[in-house]
């Protein structure tokens, strides 16, 4: 199992990310606490150096595990089921842009809220043929590079928030390389099992976000990760688990928590490492 | 053990209310599914008929446990801790109306969203400086009365999430008949442990709301109500688990599986009352 953490690369307003600011000193910390990667989450690409940015993971050895694109809405409206058709053109736009930089950098791009609420007057039916049209079109864009669409609570969206839902939405998409990404945090809300959601995702799984039933890092709150991990691992699941949590009671101490917690989980040997998490907390 | 479920005595707008129409029918189902109380949401006690009412829920041989006050948040925006003296004013009026109708049916009220939320320039010591008099001032209304506080997830509202946090703010209320009402929907995205969040409340709780994780009836998500139930029993809670859930698949079905369930997580005998729970389900 590997471990990755969300970083912002740019100040961001969303707040279940544990690092938002200075780019390099959390890069340090990341590698420092022993994750294998990190996830990105990038507003707009154009915004990046890609060159700097490459230099500076290589520098740490930290591989990207996935771009997260949420900030694209949550910052700038741009979402992929608005009926402003513009809009939605600039959502699909802005997407190509991170896929361009994912396949650079080898990551999944993730489908969160860029997929946009489903709003008053629009039939659920035909913003789920948007999303289609607009993931089949993204997908093509570069087959190399995966789309993990990731089912989100009822309070954050109103499209797409059950596994099940999200499955039988992917079976309309004629697209290999899209699928899912399971949140730890939305599935304790929406799924009646999390254990059996995440056998239903099966080989549709692209990634995965541990967060505990309160958004903290892994055991702070009631969420069973041994039992997820385990779970996952069954299933020969060969992708990421990443920390997309709230960075309390600070940011140092929830990164370093949470790959303590799931190194444990895993039963692997934390006593070095627990040393230099123990190190960063105080 | 009682339990009882929530009616709305008019249409409503709030999701987790299983009957929302057609009160007598209503009262008549959840009496012959063998609920020992209901709970009303009532928006504006003015626009009920205390007569009639009073004859319909002894016609039927139904308790209230308590009455729900959020709707008149929700429908007409008053809340107690808005920054505008005058909506605190009318919310603070209209919860004297909903405790002189609870004092008469024998009921809790509840301070659910109708505390409202701390809006942007309000500091939180500020709104619940305004919380904390506008119960006092409530609670003194009528001691024989008692209120009781839901914490709320985060998403519902910022003002009071958690049990920990829910406990603290009582200490500062100077009145014995405010309390606690915890419900397990809620809790399962805000606190570490149910049971040890259950624990804390201690003789403060007064009142119960029971929802699956995914806000279903009971057995339909992944909350442990055996535990809840036990753990309630052993601190020696006297008062009623009420089912405030989505009225899902269809309102008779929710009920009729909420209180199937709730009475087997009890070890109560389900047999003769199975029997009718399935003539409403089918």
């Amino acid at each position: 199992m590997r471990f990755s953490i969300v970083v912002s690369t740019q100040p961001a307003s969303f707040s279940a990310v544990a690092y938002k600011e200075r780019l390099p000193e959390s890069l340090a910390t990341i590698k420092r606490l022993g994750y294998d990667g990190v996830e990105l989450a990038v507003r707009d690409p154009e915004l990046i150096n890609p060159d700097e940015l490459e230099r500076l993971l290589a520098q740490f050895g930290l591989p990207v595990s996935a771009l997260g694109t949420g900030q694209a809405y949550g910052e700038e409206g741009l979402s992929l089921t608005h009926p402003d058709a513009q809009v939605r053109c600039r959502a699909i736009a802005r997407l190509k842009s991170h896929i361009s930089l994912a396949s650079r950098l080898k990551a999944i791009v993730i489908i969160g809220l860029i997929r946009g609420k489903r709003v008053e007057g629009v039939a659920c039916d035909q913003a789920e043929t948007w999303l289609q049209q607009a993931l089949e079109e993204c997908a093509a864009a570069d087959r190399s590079v995966k789309l993990a669409l990731e089912p989100i609570n009822r309070y954050e969206t109103n499209l797409l928030n059950s596994v099940d839902e999200s499955l039988r939405f992917l079976r309309r998409v004629g697209a290999e390389n899209v699928g899912l990404l399971l949140d730890t945090f939305h599935m304790n809300i929406e799924e009646p099992s999390i254990l059996s959601s995440i056998e239903s995702a099966g080989d549709r799984l692209l990634h995965v976000h541990v967060a505990d039933s309160n958004r903290w890092y892994p055991g702070a709150g009631h969420i069973d990760f041994g039992g997820v991990l385990t779970r996952l691992d069954r299933l020969g699941y060969q992708g990421y688990s990443s920390a997309e949590i709230l960075p309390l009671p600070d940011p140092d101490t929830a990164a370093a928590m949470a790959i303590l917690q799931l190194r444990r989980c895993c039963g692997l040997e934390t006593g070095g490492w627990s040393d230099r998490g123990a190190a960063v907390i105080r």
